[in-house]
């Protein structure tokens, strides 16, 4: 009782500090991102892959609309978790940016500066008063100087580059999954059965070509590409994780809404 | 009693996370689309369909007053449910950008593009301090490169495209009905008697012309119509659900107003 | 008691939703125009006709001080009930917007263009933060294109259309006399008499010629037009619901200031 | 207890309606204007007339500083009752506006028209946020196209035009005693007599010339005039109204203040 | 306990009214004023009085920095009681007035018209959001068209004249002594003893020369004084009220800080 | 429990009134001013001292970043107690006024001026929202006309001239063993002496040249000058106040941080 | 309990002091830097040292984007501990205002000058409301004159100087061990183990050459610069510290995040 009350005390008006020095609006909002359904990042040897979950609540959904990949520039492709109206904003930002820069400088924009933008741009709706922090995770993947490159933002607004990683729903699961089996070296194919057999591990039934989005970057075109539904099957029958047709339907949790 | 008290905590002032990672505003936004009476949209291989409740509260109310099929531009429609004050500020919204649109590119808005303009819009309702979300979903019909589409806007802000859905009261039910009988195939005709057939299986005793609301957009002349009396008596005779005039009459629920 | 509790935390600050998705402010608000005494209005086939309740607490307050019906242009009428202050500041909106119409397009405005103009003002008093809802409803009636309108607008910035209505104090009571007495087809001297019908059905001891207003726009001069005592007299003995001098002198309840 | 807690919770931050409709602040304003001393208006064939009570807390204030009777522009003038700062706020904003109406329009600012500027201006302090409403009540007096007009503007921004009013304190009884002995027939003179009487009789022990002030504007001169003691002297004594010395001292509630 | 609970809820935030009709901060704030040493005023028939009580709390306090005398023009004396460095703040605009009124007008301020000025600066203060009211009351004293003149100011913004008054602590029982031995004939000299013996009617032990303040205005020089201690003494030695050396170092309230 | 309660109702939002006209946050702050260590200043003949105690919480820490004696022109010295941060912005403040002065008027500031526009600044933020008042007094010290001055600042933004001061920790009893000592016709040399006294009297075991800091400003040089460790060594050794080693390194309070 | 309530009252809204004077929200915000790992800085007699633990929670994350080592100058480097997303802001601070300083004075920034301009920024955030204080702790190291110095920025926006230090978690630790085994005549070799012991001092099982950051800045060239992983492991090995394989991927506190 008594620890619930406290933590209502720092619920209101503006984000504050608790006594132990948390910001609850920020742990709250990552909470909003562990109710989006998983994405995951995994950087290889030749490019960089993102792997979304994005099944949906009815067949009558396209599954088109269910916006959790994103192309940010030609060679910059974001995923992302959580409040998917919150993540949309954050993807405007990182277009104009990429835009932005691309006019003032005349070179596409680095795949750090980029996140470190739009991780200031975070940290601003956590310290200044009158709007909330955002309720989403993005995990940013590129290509620069010729290097694959993996970043996740997180609603504090902290930047971090990762080998490999998930954020949203079973993210701990997800990553357990990949760091026994993450191996640096591995292309870009590797890759992809790698995200797909960690987004697998947390389905139970196998995964769908239509119920998954899988995006890469190789570093030869650093041209972002979204895999067709034939390339996502042949991936999963090759790793033997598609589903039967019955397991395939299955809904996320409703809050995803 | 505990539960009571901490959802209190969230609903003062501004638009913040609970503990759990929700946003109580724009849920309790979603409840008073929820008092709203129900609205259908159908995506057919020819054209999209929007299908209305407009029963009114007293005879002696003009049933043109109850705004719920609205036209945004030539080749889209749209229907609302929920707070009717709201929807119409999005309406509003909405038919500005179709014109602005039209200035600044020369051509028709698109179905996506315009949607997405309203949940941005939506979105900062819900982010920023000032100002409650708005208590209205929306159903964006219409034709774009020949195509129909058919999208949902909700008070989060989060855009989905359907083959069809149902928002505002009932919504579950409609929906279980739409699932069961929606045939991609079907034509324009087949779509309105859909939609008819779903809105009657929430009312007992059949429907009357005047208390519904029927819009078509036909991927041939991209023309928004409003279908008349007669053509939605004749659809309703055609199919067995006509009200008797002791049933037509019946009142939806005071809190539409 | 948590009933009591609960609706207390939605009082507060600025108007925002409730658990079960109500804006309490403005259904607060919708009190405050139940604690007004009643007003009017009726669609004839010739005209429209505005009646309200204009009984004083004095002998010694001038009547015409009790502004209930107010001329917003020349061919439209508007009679409120509610918050009187609150009420004067719509009119002197629908008074400049009708001026800007005319100085915009060269012609007067439309009775359904007013009162959207209106209802859109009401409902940013019920969406952004810093200032309460509008206390008061109003009955819009005008001539259009030669044909008779009759609008409302209430405290949530939702525009009906009726053919007859009324608003404040006794409204049920009154709405059912006009569901059971109203006929499209009567002409507006009839109106007038099914207005004051409706009028002394929630007063025992009949009406007094000063303690109404009545006001008609007809479709052939489409001048709005506040009829005399004597035609108001002419009325009352008419239909036999002239008051005796003892019952005329009664107050209303002392909130209507 | 229930009411009492019900009630606190409508008085913090900005103006808002509680559950049955009223506006808190605006009827503690009221409250306000009760704990002032009385002020009569009377209106009179050829004139109206101003009294206030401007007893004193201590023989050794200057009675001249108790300012209840204002001159607002030479044909119009105004009594106040309640919070005296407020009041001064409003007497200069009357003033300001006569001014500006003169120089726009080349003439005397109506006393309707001022009254309404005024009460436009009060209802801006009950429905936006920031400041509290006018602690006062004013009686507008004054000529205007050579009639006697005389108004009332109360916290909630109300104008009301009387034939005879009171306000502040003992407003009831004074009210009653007008409502048994106004005739609308009297002159000036009779008018002066009806409004010293009225005082009187919710002071026991009769009045003093200087305990009082009596202002006219008759509709021949169109000309504020505040009566001398000796005017006053001589009323009260035809009156039979003059208090004894020892009545005379006698201190108004200390909240005056 | 319920008294003390409902006074609590008008003490957030901006100033409100209570239930009552009272502004708690206005009335706290003349809590404040009480808490300062206390201020007197006297007008005679040639001039003006300002006495202050400026014991200090250390003998190595400068007794030149206690403020409570202040020259606002040549002509004007301003006497204070209360928050010092809220009377600071109120004295730097009386001069700044005094300052625009010459150089706009050509002559000097009127004693009322910068009491005004300084009541509707203070007034702003209670009424509109984001300050609270000026903790502090003033006696302004001067000589307008040849005449002595004295006003108050109070923490509302209300104006007062007086012949003679006293601020600060012990209001009450020096105004009883002024209100006893004032005679409006007496001359400026013996203005100053009746200053001097009201100050010592409240403190035991007599006075001191440099434990008060004396300031005069003649009619003839129109030029504020303040008088030396040795003119101080003599006056004292004079009315027998000089305090012998044990009592001349108490110190007032420590809250008067 | 209820003087508790009460406390805690004027703590929040803004700097507001108390029942009994206390300002809670200023006297917060005043505590805030009581938890730095204590600073002197004492005014002699001949200049003016400031003496702080400057101990620092680890022998790691540089003894000269303790900031308790601050240059603010060649001929004014500022010592402070209480909040550090706060104290700097005070003495940027300060600074600026100095060199505003100088440009505008080509003649060094007054120590009074300055003081003054020091204290209606920190006045500010007591009176208007939106920020805390500065949790700092400042002694200020310096020569104007050849004259020494020696000026406190307190948290409500009062100014007073003292000849010998403190503030900050153990303020009371160095105030009385000032008062004990103090005699105006002392040199500076003696001066610094006293401080020593008065700083030791409230140390057992002495002081250590490092863990203290003084300055001082002459009348003849007017310069602003610190004494160095030798010279306060000698100082020391003369009144037989030098620490030994062992007390030399003793911690202040923590909170001073 | 009590002390519990007493608490949350000064947690919301801005930052205001509680009853003993302290600022609860940057007490909080020193909490938030606690929850950090631990940062180190050192001065020696040819240069200074700064250390940091960065170990990670995943062995899929890149060290190198922990950022808690930034260059802010070619002559100035500052570590971090606490909230990561708060260090970024005021990184880029330091870095424009070091720009700033360059163009404006064409040289670089001094160490104290740099220090305290962000200082002076981080106390903005704790005295004005609408924004929370940083929840980080600096240690800005650097050369300036050809002398090393080290400072330290807290979230009260104090700037102390210091010979060495630490900030985040196990600070007191980590100062006991520094106290005890500082000396000021080592050189930078000497400083870099000093500060490598100190870490390993609150580390059971030794440091890993990732697991830490070290960068100096030394007298002769001024230059900021981290040292290789080869050279972290050579210090390590030669003070007997480099942990064995099993401990090193022990991950810090989950909250650094």
């Amino acid at each position: 009782m008594q620890g619930q009350n406290q933590q209502q005390a720092y619920d209101r008006g503006i984000t504050i500090f608790s006594p132990d020095g948390r910001l609850y609006q920020v742990e709250y909002a990552r909470e909003a991102v562990k109710r989006g359904t998983a994405s995951i990042g995994i950087r290889t040897s030749d490019g960089v892959v993102l792997a979304v979950d994005k099944r949906i609540r009815s067949p009558l959904m396209e599954r088109s609309s269910v916006e959790k990949i994103h192309k940010a520039d030609d060679h910059i492709g974001i995923a992302s978790a959580g409040h998917v109206a919150d993540a949309r904003q954050l993807i405007d930002f990182a277009r104009r940016q990429a835009q932005v820069n691309q006019l003032r400088y005349g070179e596409p924009v680095g795949v750090e500066t980029l996140t470190k933008e739009i991780t200031d741009y975070i940290q601003q709706y956590t310290q200044v008063g009158g709007a909330r922090p955002f309720g989403v995770a993005l995990i940013i993947a590129g290509i620069a100087n010729g290097e694959p490159r993996l970043y996740e933002t997180d609603p504090s607004g902290t930047p971090y580059e990762w080998k490999a990683l998930a954020v949203g729903a079973d993210r701990g699961e997800i990553r357990d999954y990949l760091e026994a089996n993450y191996d640096e070296e591995m292309d870009l194919d590797a890759g992809v059965d790698l995200a797909l057999a960690a987004l697998a591990s947390v389905n139970d039934g196998g995964l769908s070509p239509e119920g998954i989005g899988i995006a890469v970057i190789d570093v030869e075109t650093e041209q972002f590409r979204e895999l067709s539904d034939e390339e996502k099957e042949s991936h999963l029958v090759e790793a033997d994780l598609l589903a039967s047709e019955d397991d395939a339907a299955d809904e996320p949790d409703e809050d995803e809404e």
